[in-house]
């Protein structure tokens, strides 16, 4: 194999590669003079390993107590609804299904696709709705449609239907910002990536984190 | 709704928040001066769209003709193999089956999973050997494994099997770096994510940028 000085690959086992990652990320923060608190650490550095970008150090926003309450709603079997089936597909379903959790994204169902065209809404809005009458606990692992958490946020406001917890990591140019605003405005409990950045990567990357901590 | 100054949400169709997000991409780049070469301009665009992360224009590398070679080898009938289920996921599939090609992601065949045991191989890398048996022309498409990459290498040194095309966009701080090198330095038809970034959520843009161009 040839290699330049510079890019040498390194002959690990596969599992010592991530340990010897998330050892990069901690002396890169540390190098950077980044302290986080304790208890959002695994997960603001899973996302950094997600995206290998530092800025998520910034922009990542946890309520009072965030993780142990997202710790707790798995513990207990909390299902996730995504909206995108590539954040479900990223989740690790076999892992939460130890603790009673399924996942879900209604994007492709026939009957959202349907609903959304009747009513001039996006398909990601009518899954939210979908999502909320399921009759447990539902962690939202929103990684692309800023209008999945505007309704939320609308569902909130005006029915009075709570989310369990909002993981909002949808990435764009439009309404994504505002959108996650709003629910930084709320009293749900969040992880919010502020700004434009995020994705269905970034949302399952979250979820990960915590099940993994279990 | 409430909506702060700063943040206000913007009351579009679907269709127009796509449209409305590449204008905001086009201007912002015009505003930091940068000019992308007329044939790549609407992949980078299409990544910045799905990562909201303007560093792309800096780290995304083309081989020589390497957009026209994409798209003939789609219009073909190529077919595309992953090294996740993320990025499979996030390939628009049934736009690419109009033109004859399948997308493939063999990371969760069980025979994969034995043989990379028995071998003390990464499945990735495993993936990768069995693909190169695919008996059309194959574009790989990695948003995760170096060591995907690394297999493609030596497939290529080794047997002599040349991948029509590699999209190189695996993420991280161990051997990526390394890895998209090896492809770089080769004259298999590319298009690499230079540095540690990238995803699957990258290596899909890519592939959906081009399929929708055709």
């Amino acid at each position: 194999m040839e290699n330049t000085e510079q890019h040498k690959i390194e002959y690990l086992l596969p599992e010592e590669i991530e340990k010897r990652s998330f050892e990069i990320i901690s002396e890169e923060l540390v190098q950077r003079g980044i302290q986080i608190p304790a208890e959002e650490e695994f997960i603001t550095k899973r996302v950094i390993h997600t995206s290998a970008d530092f800025d998520y150090v910034q922009t990542l926003c946890f309520s009072n107590g965030a993780v142990t309450i997202m710790k707790d709603l798995i513990r207990k079997g909390a299902d996730i609804v995504t909206d995108t089936n590539m954040a479900l597909s990223g989740i690790n379903k076999r892992a939460l299904s130890k603790f009673g959790g399924m996942a879900h994204c209604f994007m492709a169902d026939e009957e959202v696709a349907l609903l959304a065209k009747q009513r001039n809404m996006t398909r990601a809005a009518v899954s939210m709705e979908k999502a909320s009458a399921i009759e447990k606990p539902v962690i939202f692992a929103i990684g692309n449609a800023p209008t999945a958490l505007i309704k939320l946020y609308e569902l909130f406001r005006e029915t009075g239907y709570k989310p369990a917890f909002v993981i909002g990591a949808p990435v764009g140019f439009v309404n994504v910002e505002a959108a996650k605003e709003l629910i930084l405005g709320t009293d749900i409990p969040y992880i919010i990536n502020r700004g434009r950045k995020g994705g269905s990567n970034i949302a399952a990357a979250i979820c990960n984190a915590v099940i993994y901590q279990l």
